[in-house]
């Protein structure tokens, strides 16, 4: 299943974007739509890997059936996105690069794997130290610091 | 700020859509952004109020300078869009017809207000009861049901 996200990872950061990606299956093994983070290429600040391939998924009355595969740990968005629409497993390729809530997701019951599968993490790693900028954008800043400056808010 | 927002839902609702609406701000008043939830016109789960608002404002380097209002308190999704990006102020039109994830950005130190406005509950406790199917599959399933069903998940 990991390889389908990677593949969309690769086709993004071929396009010049961000290279995550993801991919929503049935349990049963179907695969219910898959995308990539589409920020640069769309000039779209909403459409990260796991919403792109929700997107695709398309409307179901329900998502409890269903797991959401991403190259990257996903972010509080993301991650929220889970939550809410009760996708049940979560597989992921890394968390080295980029720790998101996927600590929160377990504590709720939803059943992660963390894969730290090495392409993940070489192909993001990669874009990071080229365009940190982007990267930054991408997470509403550097590392901590949408959070601290959340706190620092009058 | 909420008179955006409420006419957002309001055109959403005529479009037969789920009547929510969501307009982002900079802090100086200056409108960035506003959008409608769009499951239904567009047959797309992801679009949200918030994140359409969210993507009209288009890219930016940060959000900490920005007011996310929302006629509905933010689900997980939107808020988990609010805290991913740094989003510093947070304005609801009411909590009454669903109470999603502000008690949990207030503690992280999103500053928080609860309008408790009549016209936006009436407009979308009327859409909740005239079609209620709709409503539970835009947050996912009946309330507590997607979470229960992840932790019943094997």
């Amino acid at each position: 299943m990991l390889a389908i996200a990677y593949e969309e990872a690769v086709r993004g950061g071929a396009e010049g974007g961000v290279p995550i990606g993801a991919a929503l299956f049935h349990h049963d093994g179907t695969l219910l739509g898959r995308g990539r983070n589409r920020r640069i290429q769309d000039d779209d600040p909403s459409t990260h890997a796991e919403t792109a391939a929700f997107r695709a998924a398309g409307r179901r009355p329900h998502y409890r059936d269903t797991t959401m595969v991403t190259t990257l740990s996903p972010c509080w968005y993301c991650s929220g996105l889970v939550r809410q629409f009760g996708i049940s497993r979560l597989v992921i390729g890394e968390s080295r690069t980029f720790h998101g809530g996927h600590d929160w997701l377990a504590g709720l019951g939803v059943e992660v794997t963390v894969l730290d599968d090495e392409a993940c993490t070489d192909l993001l790693a990669g874009f990071v130290s080229a365009a940190p900028e982007l990267w930054f954008e991408d997470i509403g800043g550097p590392p901590g610091e949408a959070q601290s400056a959340v706190r620092r808010s009058p």
